[in-house]
């Protein structure tokens, strides 16, 4: 008899009874619910859950069937569903960067501390200024750069290294190649950018610059999953980071990399901990 | 056919199947569910839970029956249980003032604008410095004076207004009397105080002096039931407001009431939404 | 023999020698110096500076030649300067507003509550929704309604009112119609507006609902001096609120209130106690 | 000719004439000042002044020659004041740690990105935990254990490195000893300390689990200097993090992590950039 941990995330159109079907059902198969959100999106008609729970199979058989009984319930109710057994299969995560190190390095100090539970597989970067940083942590770099501007060429060799290795997330972590669709699409809903945010929003090169020269008082980032829409994606965690005109557009960029790294770890952990559901453009995170 | 919105609140010994039970009583009501929240507290082995639902009733008769009949169950299973229908009880909450404004003035300004689900019975006083706002806003004064330092015959008519008056909650907006054990037991949890916060603490007279004399980045505000031990019951919302040595006492104290209406207000509505659990000296606050 | 507070703001192009000129003229009338603030923009090689000073006078005249001396001076220098004797000649200021009424009576509130150093001559609306609260407070409430879609007329009426009023400070207290430039431009730098601020911007109508739908998990708000560009002048005070899939279209509306009146306060306080300074489209603000 | 950047930190009683003095004196020096800050504190009728300049010497005797007649004239006035270069010398910085790898490897990573202007001669600890990923970064190790309970001998062991290394700062990253009033007297105003800060304070063992029985909605964290009185000195930054009933004691703790090692940075940045000035048991944090 052994006790497995399990997360189960549901989406579907909202109709009486949802709730208490699934509590039966959970209950039929002697699971202890250990945590629940719901949430109904009035405007969406759309009903979100996530359910925490233990659930004792006797053998491997007896969790797959567990596993497939669910899947079988939830696929009749019509519902979009994803059930994880969270301390058995660690994701394995792709940390991909450029030059700067504030964001892949906060990554790597918080798996190192325990505070992520996921295997980080390699950072790949299309430099090389952070390989004796990355290296010397205990983590593998890949350098892959773009070589006679194919983009494309360049591409490739990230996709195979994320299939080579069964990378379940890959994080951008302030990677400033804009992917390609096809690189997008199969990695949807798990591929998690930054950005830096701010109010209003400026156009084109040296945003912070501009931020400066427009004297906001307040710098912001965001982090989102990536679609095809650059930077459109669902928004996962935000927050901001006061500046005032003290601040030096190399003051701003500095606590921009603060606010940045830590959106960026927030939005990374609600992933790994099976928080979020998303719907249209849109994200359901339960705390 | 009518239909009632209502908001369940549960708080138990944690046991395997609760959910189950709880929402097959619903279901077989023919309640629909439209938010859950439920919370295990694992160092307590304790479960809350909040539901909101419509219900259907064919009658006030059936209504009724309704009620008795998730207070049987819920009372069969052992729990602690509150069943509110928000839209048809607004409660009367009973504001308790000094000499300074911002804090039920805030409130009524909140109330006016259809903020808070409730009646305002009346603000009541120990001194008439806000009678004239109180009563130009088109709410009702109350004049109680503490005469030849009797405080007990002060709180005795306080009460025989609170108990004229079917109060439900008291709100302490800035009163600077500290009220006895007597007058507290009765609406136990049903009374909500404010007060700054510092980082380290202060006792004494003039905190914000002190606080400047310290030198404190941070001016806080703690908003909590009352019970018996003073300023020490279970904290409903907190915030924090940036200050710096520019900031002179009274600048402090400025935005110290800054802090201290928003939080209470945000403490009143937290209450009047049915969305606050206590177990202990603890409060469970459902967003 | 009479003491008097000055505050003298002055902007100019950085050179070496400044400070000490100024420094030294305000010596030799004797001034004491009791806050001062400066701030060198590298970018734009420009000088801030605000001075906050005591000086004595044996009567008007002598305090008028004062002024004169430093105007004088200041001239010479080439600079742009404002000296302001902030306890002798409060500023007259007008608050426009349409339905809403949590701006604009929340500086209603802070003006009663002593916070605000100013007089307030009037709310004008172009609806009737906030005359009863205004009046109720004790502040004069002008109804200058849109007759026959003639914004033109409505805006000469507004100015004369302006104009007799001898208003110094015109706050848009979410006041919902787009001023001419011909009303913009006599009163530069002295007309404060507030608005709401997304991450991302929304265009268009509805922006809470077009927030809700992207699911942001920030709202925030911006003040800044109205400029003949629409909401593109220079940014005085900004802040944020958190909000979550939780929170609803009207209770992120909510929120939004609660930030915008803090911020719309935080300017008008700003300006009122001379700490601000322009400089192209961007402000200095002296804390 | 060479280019000097110099700040100058003065405080003293205030007296009318103090800027123009002090302005004086630099315009004869010929400084180009860049930036400046003043304060008085009314309360303890104290002026404070930063002056960050640039001054050009002919050689270094005469930059030698200027900082005589700085230090003398500010003697002459009876001030306290503090002249660096800060480009010149850089402060030798040891960091002290235990366990816990947060806060000293956060300031690994900020050091190695540029945003910390001194250099880091060792972190020392009194285990081994930390050795492999501070030596891993490039840094110093030096493990200092207390052998037979003699904390003393262990503390002679610390201060002979602090001398040995001419250390100008230390900093205590979660350093879980209490150092001697003996090792504290020298290092006066530079040793900064990092504790966290609860609203209510709890005293003794296991303050997060206590915070997590008191749902507590903020956690914080306050940086200081360190004086013979534990966790009295002088507050330099203070921040806090939002948190709620569904964060156990360890997610609490992972948060107070994450504002812990902020506020750190911040005090630290902050005294290397020369921008404290205390007073009694207060700092001034110039912007």
């Amino acid at each position: 008899m052994t006790l497995h941990r399990a997360v189960l995330r549901l989406a579907t159109q909202d109709r009486p009874g949802l709730v208490a079907d699934v509590s039966a059902l959970l209950f039929r198969l002697q699971a202890n619910i250990t945590d629940a959100n719901q949430h109904v999106d009035t405007d969406l008609n759309q009903f979100f859950q996530r359910i925490e729970f233990i659930i004792s199979a006797q053998s491997p058989e007896h969790r797959l069937q567990i596993e497939k009984e669910i899947g079988a319930a939830c696929e009749g109710w019509g519902m979009r569903w994803v059930l994880r057994f969270p301390d058995e299969s660690l994701r394995r995560v792709a940390i991909l960067a450029s030059k700067r190190g504030h964001a892949p390095l906060d990554l790597l100090q918080r798996h190192r501390a325990g505070e992520l539970p996921c295997e980080i597989a390699f950072v790949l970067s299309n430099h090389t200024d952070l390989e004796l940083e990355v290296t010397r942590r205990g983590y593998r770099f890949i350098h892959e750069p773009i070589v006679n501007k194919d983009r494309a060429d360049q591409e490739a060799r990230i996709r195979r290294h994320l299939e080579a290795e069964r990378i379940d997330l890959v994080v951008l972590a302030r990677y400033m190649q804009i992917l390609s669709p096809e690189l997008v699409a199969p990695w949807r809903e798990r591929i998690i950018n930054i950005h830096h945010s701010f109010l209003p929003a400026f156009a084109g090169a040296e945003p912070y610059k501009q931020a400066h020269r427009r004297g906001v008082k307040l710098i912001g980032a965001t982090s989102h999953y990536v679609t095809a829409d650059l930077d459109q994606g669902p928004i996962i965690a935000q927050d901001v980071i006061r500046v005032s005109h003290r601040d030096s557009p190399e003051a701003m960029e500095r606590k921009g990399r603060d606010v940045e790294r830590l959106v960026l770890a927030q939005a990374v952990q609600a992933h790994l901990e099976d928080r979020i559901i998303t719907v249209g453009n849109k994200t359901v995170v339960f705390e």
